[in-house]
C-alpha cells in the first residue's frame, strides 16, 4: 500500500502503437531559466545573450536557446517514457518549429509511434513522437526518440513489431525558419567571429580547443530545471558503482556551448537528425567538442545559410576520432549528434 | 575596536518579552528566485510550475513557492535570533497567509513572546513569533520558533520564566486560503497524478521512493539566496569536524519536493503545526522522504480539501521508521515535518 | 586546418597603441543574473536587495549589483586582451558611471593605451583602457588594466614603450554619483547596521569576520554567468597541478559580499582605485575578509558620504597582515582592493 500512489513508471508492455501520452507538468519559463543556463553552460552565442542583437536580425527579443527548449520537452516525458528505460538508443526527426519566449509555457505530449520486442523477451524498443507545446497550443518542437524499456512481465506476449521509417537526415524543406528572420545586417563583430556561411565546406574539421571539467551540482541544477526526474542522475544509491550518471542532454548543452569557439555564427539550431550517446559521462569528465561540416544549403530566408553538422563530444583522446576498427565508439567519446544550423551568409 | 562594527549577535539576556525585532534587509523576489528554487530542488507542483495552471485554478499567475516565501522571511531573522543560537528547537503555528508573486519585497519581524533559561545558567530558550510581509505591509507568513541561546554572561541573573501556549496543530479556520482559489476545474494529466482529496485516507503512509544525494555548491547557494548567513552552513572552520552543516530549511524543501511522487497534487502549504530537525544534514547524504496521512478536513473554498501531513526526511534506512524504543529520533531521521495543504476534492 | 576556425587570442605583438577592441557577445542582463549573485555570495547590501529601500534613496528601482556590472564588461574582453596573458597586473582608474537595470545590454570596448616589452623578450605588459555601455551608448563603467602577455615570436621587434600616467586614487570629483541618490531618509534599520559615515575614521581597521569555504561548481557558475571564457578557470588539464584557478573577480564579489558585516551601509561601489590579485585561489580555500580606512570625503549628493577603502581578501592568517618583511604579500593573501564607496551620513 505505501507505494501505492508514487509512480512506477510504464513497462514495455504498458505502450500501445498509436497512443498518445500527455506528459504532466506544464512550465512557465523566464529569464531566471536563461541566466541558469549562461550559468551551468559557456553559452555565447550572441542571438540568446542580446536583445538588440536578436532584434537586429528580424526578431521581436533574444530568445531562450534553442536547447531550453529541447531539455523541458524531453524532461516532461521522462515519468512517462523513460523511467524504466535501459538505454536511451537514438533521436531522429527533430525539428524546432517556433521560438521560446521568456514567459511562455511548454508542455510535451508523445504519441507512441513504434514497438519491437528484443529477442531476449526481457526488453523491447519504444519509438515516441514527442511535440511541445506552448501556452497557445503553437508547435515549438517535435522529435522522433526511441528507449530500450523493460518488461514487468517476462511472459507477456510481444505485440506486433512496428518499426518507424526515419529519414537519415532532415531537408532544407523540413527545417522551419522564423518568418522574419534576416541576417542581413548581421554583426560579425559582436558577435565574436568573422567566418560566416560560405566560408564552412563540407567536410571541413573543427577542434573547439576548450574543455569544462563537470560537477555534480551543476549537472544536477541542470538536470532539475528541466523537471527531468530520472533516479540516476540524483542518487548515489541508484547505480552499483555509487556514481551519478550525468544526463545526456547535459553533454549537449555543454559540447553545444563549447562549439561557439569555431562557429560562433552558426546562431540557431532547427534540426536534430541523429544523435547518440556514446559513453556515460560522470562528475569529473573534462568535456570537449569538435565538429564536422556534413552539408550545406541555402535557404529562403535573406542573409540566412544553413549548416549540417555533426558534434563529437568527448572526455580525452584526440580530436576527429570517432569509432574503432570495430565500428564501435571509441570509450572517450560522449556524444555523436546531427543537427542543423542557421548561419549568416 | 576591530571588531566594534560587526554584529556579534544577541545572547540569551538581550531578549525581553514583549519586544520586537525589525530585521533586514528587505528582499525583492523575482523570476530568478524561481528558477534557483526548480534547480535546486526537484520541485513539480503544477500550481508553482505554470502560470496557466494556476489560472485554471483562480489565481492570477503562478505564485512563488511556499518554502521561498519561508526560507526568506526566515532567513532575515538570522542575525538577530540565532546567530548565537545552540540549536533551533521547535516550529508552531506557522500560517501562510498571502501568496507571494515576483516583484514582492519581502521584510521580516519578530516578537519575542518567551523565555526560559535552563538549569544549567549557561543557555535559554527563547521563543519569537515571526511575521512576514510585502511591500504592502501584507503579511505573508507567520510562524513561531524557538531557539537555544548561549548566554554571554553566565552570571546575569535569570529572566521570568515565560513559556506560550502552543496548539499542537492548527484547525481548518486557521487556515488562510487565497480568496480565489478554486479546483473546480483542476486537470490532474497536467498536474502529474490522478489521486484527490477522497483517495487519501488517514494513518496511510507513502514511500516518495526518490532520493537526491547533497552537494556543497548546491545548500550553500540555497542557503545564500535566502540571505541566511549563519556561519555553520558556509565555513568548514566553523565546526570542529570541518564540515558545513546544511541548513535545516534545504532539507525541507527537498523532502517536500521529493514528496511530488505520490502527493503531486497537494498544492499549496498553508499551515506548520511542528516541526523537529532530528539529525544533522551533511553534504553526501542521500536525502529521502516518507509521509504519513495524519488529518483531513473540508474548507469552504470550490473543490479545496486539505490534508495534515506528517513529512519525514532520512538520510538513509527504511522508510516509516522514525523513533526508535528510547523515543529518540532514528538517528538516520534528518527532519519531522508536521504540515497542512490543500488539495483538489 | 582544423584550428583555422578557432580563438586563438592576441599576443604582445599583435597590440598598437591607440588602438581600439571592440568585444563580443553583447548581454542583455536581467532578474535571473540578480538571483544568481545573490545565491552565488552572500551579498545583502539593502540598495541592491529591495526595490522599496533603493527607491526610499532616490533610484527609480534596485540596480544590479556593481559587480555584476564588472563582471560582465569584464568578461568580454577576455578573448581579446587575457587569453595568452600570463598575469593580471593591476587595476586603475575605475569609475562606475551609471547604474544597470535588468533589462539593460551591456558590450565593451577596450583602447590599448600603453606597451612594455619585458627585458626576457618573451612577454610584454599591455594597458587598456576598457569601457563598458549600455544599450543606449551610455558609458557604465570604465577602468584601466594592464596584463602580461606573450609573444608569440620572441624575436619580434620590441615596440615603442608606452605606460600610462595613472594616479593612484580617483578623487572626489573623478567619481560618478548617480543624479538622483539621496541618503537623507535612509533606513539603518532595514540596511541592518547603524554605522554612518561620521562612525568611520581613516585608518580604522574592520575584521568582517565571516568566512564561505569556496566549491568548483560556484566559481565556474559565476565566471561561466560572466562569459569569461579563459581556460584556467573551467579545465582541470590546462595547469600542470590539475586545479582550477579560481577568476579573481570571484574573489572580489566574494570578499565584497563578506564585507556587509561591519560595511553593511557602504552601498555603492562607484571608484576603483587599484588592485592586486596576490596570489592564486583554489577549491576549498575558505575566504575571509577585513578593511581598513583609507581615505573620507563628502559628496554633493543630500546625505551621501564617500568611503576609500582596502578590502583584503585572505585565505588564512590573522586579519590586518597584509605583507611580509620583504614587502611581498603573505602567501595567505588573495586580494587587495582599493575602493570608493557611497554611505549615508
Amino acid at each position: 500500500m505505501a507505494r501505492a500512489k508514487t509512480n512506477k513508471g510504464r513497462f514495455f508492455e504498458d505502450y500501445k502503437v498509436g497512443e498518445t501520452l500527455h506528459h504532466a507538468v506544464p512550465r512557465t519559463v523566464k529569464d531566471g531559466e536563461r541566466a541558469l543556463y549562461h550559468a551551468l553552460y559557456p553559452a555565447r552565442h550572441a542571438l540568446y545573450s542580446s536583445d538588440q542583437f536578436a532584434q537586429s536580425c528580424g526578431l521581436p527579443a533574444s530568445p531562450l536557446d534553442d536547447m531550453i527548449t529541447f531539455h523541458i520537452v524531453f524532461g516532461k516525458t521522462v515519468p512517462d517514457v523513460s523511467l524504466n528505460a535501459v538505454a536511451n538508443l537514438g533521436y531522429a526527426q527533430g525539428r524546432w518549429l517556433a521560438p521560446v519566449w521568456p514567459g511562455d509555457t511548454l508542455r510535451s505530449e508523445s504519441e507512441v509511434i513504434g514497438l519491437k520486442q528484443n529477442s531476449n523477451g526481457k526488453t523491447g524498443v519504444v519509438y515516441v513522437r514527442t511535440t511541445g507545446f506552448n501556452q497557445n497550443d503553437t508547435k515549438v518542437l517535435e522529435y522522433v526518440r526511441w528507449v530500450m524499456v523493460r518488461k514487468r512481465d517476462v511472459d507477456a506476449p510481444a505485440p506486433e513489431t512496428v518499426v518507424p521509417d526515419l529519414p537519415k537526415a532532415l531537408t532544407v524543406d523540413d527545417l522551419s525558419i522564423p518568418e522574419t528572420l534576416d541576417f542581413s545586417n548581421y554583426d560579425f563583430t559582436l558577435a565574436g567571429e568573422a567566418h560566416r556561411w560560405g566560408d564552412y565546406t563540407v567536410g571541413e574539421m573543427i577542434d573547439h580547443v576548450d574543455g569544462v571539467t563537470v560537477e555534480e551540482a551543476e549537472h544536477m541544477m541542470a538536470t532539475r530545471l528541466w523537471q527531468n526526474t530520472a533516479k540516476v542522475h540524483f542518487d548515489t544509491s541508484a547505480r552499483p558503482d555509487g556514481s551519478r550518471l550525468i544526463y545526456g542532454g547535459h553533454v549537449i548543452s555543454m559540447a553545444r556551448a563549447l562549439s561557439f569557439n569555431g562557429l560562433a555564427n552558426a546562431q540557431m539550431i532547427v534540426g536534430l537528425n541523429g544523435g547518440a550517446h556514446a559513453n556515460p559521462c560522470l562528475s569529473g569528465d573534462t568535456i570537449r567538442a569538435w565538429t564536422e561540416v556534413l552539408d550545406k544549403t541555402d535557404t529562403d530566408k535573406p542573409g540566412v545559410g544553413a549548416l549540417r553538422l555533426r558534434l563529437v563530444a568527448t572526455k580525452g583522446g584526440e580530436p576527429f576520432k570517432l569509432k574503432g576498427e570495430d565500428g564501435k565508439y571509441l570509450p572517450d567519446v560522449l556524444l555523436d549528434l546531427d543537427y542543423w544550423a542557421l548561419i549568416p551568409k
